[in-house]
């Protein structure tokens, strides 16, 4: 076996514990739907109750939305070789309008499929591709507008709702569920999400199931505006190949620290090989763009692309299972002169390539002239349009320029074909916009194309921190994000200098992580606080494991405490090394707060009433105000 | 001599090369003024020459407002124990309105001179400490209302336009000029910065000159809604104290990474000494808390406070040199009632020692009571006001609540009664808010305080990524300094965990640089956009020492990039490790570009007109579309 095979099984055998540990003091549980076989993944905080000096009482557990899939169960059997267990199977096949195929129908998967070159590769139980039978078509969008509630579109309600509803009386109890109101901009959260709801936004075109039938592995998520904001994280290598289990180990790593979605951007020799690893382990959905792969396939020689190349490449995706394809239909031919006068041109690899095809052909673009065709692809295998902004801005100087208008309104046409199809479309946005100039992209894409699912990279505030792309485009991201985009594309630290590391794909996801729950309180989604207010609570009530372990990166906050503070006792001290253990300033509230109880009155009446009494105890108690080290 | 005295004197002897270094490809220029002892430093980034491929041409050095002072300055010799030059004490003498006293009339301050214990700690050189001569008021507002201008206004003038007039014709040349129109939400940005404009803002109280007559090292700045955002970083150990030596360093290191002001938190037993080390060498305005002090000087007692012994810290404090004072004297004792019900309390320290102080004697606080005798020091030495927020929220949870607001409206009064005495002010703010109530507090701030300088501590926009904190607060500080906040107190990824470490003091600054800079693009700042479109320029001409030089943190940028491609071929690269050598995006435009040139016409025309000619060329050169390796 050459080293990459062997990589590849030992790589399959181990799964790096880092990687799978469960989260300290978090369970997986699953919510399970109207059948047995819709059971929806969630993570339960379990909280220590209150010390008796903060009014003893029990703390609820806290239930977050989970996207870490069976890895961080510890009851789970976890196997590369095997990859993941269906979700979706039953439910794909029940619908009874897609059929099994003999083996792959592209070309090219047909020739790497007997391929003895890349048999030590290749994953072992290649599962038999499906496809919608003749004429049938079997994107949700299409039941949907039929009236017709999935299992996914019911799983996502579930998902969404995250217990909110059960919970409810223990966080009021707890004095958790308080929000501020939320300024959405023209959403309309529902209080509470029910299929309905799913399929009616599905419908609309307002939201879409990243879907594949031939990813019956994936876990139903939605994207769009009325659902939480969702982070997509790109993996993949460039130039340097990783080994296929680097990647599906950075895949599984992505999804723990919350990627909603993962692109697969890898290229090379062995992508075929590598994305077929990754979707058989991936419990989210895995987005791509097929025409990398079509160039590697011309050695990277864009002119000599062809639409039938580009479509074997399509079809021999699409029946792997990816989810959704980003596809730089808008980069048309009379665009490309716009960008001569750019400060720093075309920045999107796909758009670059089509532009470079259109000026050697000088013909318009064969996504554009062919794009009825790809619908129908897309619509045999359920693969969500990721209409491609090509000419994205790649600096503050290009920011919302001509060719970046021009081409979002053809993005906008593209989006009625596609819905003509009954295909799920979302569309994807810059890039570089300074802060006040970043509203506008999103009024644009709302009104250009019918308030399809906004997926914006960053946007990237600022060009002047390479080396902190990833809070340049922070501030961007939870700023659109509150103004409406569905899903934000995270960036590390390495944008614009390098390839991402373990530590940036944790660092840019956690930022991203960050934006989108920002923006989610910002726009009123119901229950987003109950964390927020619980972590809180733990702060002021100093249970410090809980305030870690409710936090986003709970080994980070605790490996941050404990640098100045190892010890376990700190862990129960009432103080950090911030301010040391002399004087901390949330004491006090907590002596105002227990005078008021003692009343049995109002805080603030036996406030007003017994401030004198208040005064002598206080004199009486003195130093006793603070734990005695 | 105590291994404390030693590390002093050793320290003093050595700064840390790390903290001193020149940032590569930059120098020191000093732009002098209308007499020749006001030189204005800035720090000038050379650039190199377009490559011929992409039309050869010069590229104008960027001059970047430098925050720095002589520590990165090779010609400068520096001693710690000697502390900066002068640059302030002849436009002091000059005004004669101040007199050099026998020594610190503090009884503190003189107890500390004398003392043998802490001989070996004492900054040798100790000046005579000025005041202001009897009935004399030497804060630059008063000068400001009577119609003077300043040596300090006219410094700080020049410092704001950061040689854009001069630089304009070259950077108009490279094309770095254009820039997005501004939304700034009222704030009356000059287009360039007349001394008689910083006199008005100040007499007008809209913007403040911290500037103590006992800093004379300080180099004068402003911070004002009508000028650059502006970031302090607090600095100072708490209960493990750290050595003087170390305490200073971390000054010197952050003002390298771009703070403009620094507060001195420092608690123990040394802090006398300890500030005295850090106002002698430092070039950037110093802040304190004397409240911190008072406390320790009542070992931690807050019941045993009184006016005198606060008053006699304040003088202390101002007869060596701190420029603003943070005093919390909108905690008023009928507020402290109205957090009882909150979920994270008072989070203030001040704030809390003062609620402890009114509940304990039932009475008053002493800083609202003697608030106009505190005007007297302050306008006896030019120490501003910055009315802390003792009351800011602690959380999500808590945000723009009762007691927040009650205490803002207090804090407004208190400002007019600080303007009738010619005192400057600045005004704390939060804190922990939602995205959606930002905007709020800063049109609150505007309202109650007549347009005093808002200086905010973030604000958090969510509470549950403890270890990011300063992500989750630099999206709230982008944003609320877009509205108009005037200076933006950083978070360290310590916040709420512990104490920041030099690399937490450097990714805070950094942060906050980043929300600052996004504000000033944002508010549309002058010229604030030719650094952001000369990096990206440099980074799509391959440029790429040019694109590192020019970014907040050169030294990680590189360091980055060198992760995958170290060797120095790479710097001339036209590819980085993200896509590899293959295929950059960034190389079509160029083509079009030269194309057109080439025609001798618009480029528009050209490609229009000539795109089968073009077509016809681009099939020949053929794989010669990028870099070969």
């Amino acid at each position: 076996m050459s080293t990459q095979t062997q990589a590849v099984q030992e790589g399959a055998t181990r799964v790096a514990d880092e990687v799978r540990r469960p989260f300290a003091g978090s369970r997986k549980i699953h919510v399970t739907g109207s059948r047995p076989d819709l059971r929806v993944p969630m993570r339960e905080i379990a909280q220590s109750p209150t010390s008796t000096q903060f009014g003893a009482e029990d703390n609820p557990p806290i239930t977050v939305y989970d996207t870490a899939g069976p890895y961080t169960d510890p009851e789970a059997d976890i196997d590369l070789r095997r990859g993941l267990p269906d979700v979706r199977a039953g439910w794909i096949a029940e619908r009874a309008d897609s059929e099994a195929l003999d083996g792959p129908t592209s070309a090219f998967g047909r020739e790497r499929r007997e391929d003895p070159a890349t048999a030590g590769l290749r994953f072992e139980h290649l599962r038999t591709p499906r496809r919608a039978t003749d004429g049938a078509n079997v994107t949700q969008m299409h039941y949907a507008r039929r009236g017709i509630i999935t299992p996914e579109m019911e799983y996502i309600a579930i998902r969404e709702n995250n217990r909110l509803a059960e919970m409810r009386e223990a966080y009021e109890a707890a004095g958790l569920l308080a929000q501020h109101p939320g300024e959405s901009f023209g959403a309309a959260l529902p209080e509470e999400f029910t299929p309905e709801f799913v399929r009616q936004e599905v419908a609309a075109g307002r939201a879409i199931i990243p879907a594949n039938i031939n990813h019956p592995e994936s876990e139903p998520m939605a994207i769009g505006r009325n659902f939480r904001v969702k982070v997509n994280a790109n993996l993949g290598n460039s130039a340097v190949t990783s080994s296929i289990d680097e990647e599906v180990e950075k895949m599984i790593w992505a999804i723990r620290w919350g990627a909603d979605t993962v692109m697969d951007l890898s290229t090379g020799k062995h992508i075929h090989e590598t994305r077929e690893w990754i979707l058989r382990n991936s419990p989210v959905p895995i987005g791509t763009v097929p025409m990398y792969q079509a160039l590697e396939k011309v050695n990277g020689k864009a002119e000599e692309l062809t639409w039938e190349l580009f479509r074997d490449t399509l079809i021999e995706q699409a029946e792997q299972g990816v989810d959704y394809f980003t596809i730089h239909a808008g980069v048309r031919l009379p665009f490309v002169p716009m960008t001569a006068k750019r400060k720093t041109g075309i920045v999107s690899r796909g758009g670059s390539i089509m532009a470079k095809w259109c000026l050697a052909h000088h013909t318009e673009s064969f996504l554009y002239t062919h794009f009825d065709e790809i619908c129908e692809i897309m619509k045999a295998y359920d693969v969500s349009f990721s209409l491609g902004d090509g000419l994205r801005p790649g600096s503050v100087f290009d920011a919302n320029d001509e060719a970046q208008m021009a081409e979002l309104r053809t993005l906008g046409e593209l989006t009625d074909r596609a819905w003509a199809n009954d295909c799920q479309v979302m569309i994807e946005g810059p890039g570089h916009v300074p802060m006040q100039r970043i509203k506008e992209n999103m009024e644009a894409e709302l009104s250009d194309c019918s308030e399809a699912p906004f997926y914006t990279l960053g946007p990237l505030t600022t060009d002047i921190a390479p080396g902190y792309d990833h809070i340049t485009s922070g501030i961007g991201a939870a700023n659109i994000g509150w103004y409406g985009t569905a899903m934000l594309c995270y960036v590390t630290p390495k944008e614009h200098l390098g390839l991402p590391n373990k530590h940036d794909v944790r660092e840019g996801i956690v930022t991203y992580k960050i934006a989108a729950h920002a923006a989610d309180l910002a726009k009123g989604f119901p229950g987003a606080q109950v964390r927020d207010n619980a972590l809180s609570k733990a702060r002021f009530e100093f249970r410090w494991e809980d305030q870690f372990n409710l936090g986003l990166d709970p080994d980070k906050a605790k490996e941050f405490h404990d640098e100045t503070l190892p010890q376990d006792s700190a862990k129960v001290a009432h103080f950090c090394s911030m301010c040391g253990p002399h004087f901390c300033s949330m004491k006090i509230t907590q002596e105002v707060r227990d005078y008021a109880a003692a009343q049995g009155v109002d805080s603030e009446t036996a406030l007003e009433a017994g401030m004198q009494e208040k005064a002598v105890e206080f004199r009486e108690s003195g130093g006793k105000l603070y734990h005695e080290q």
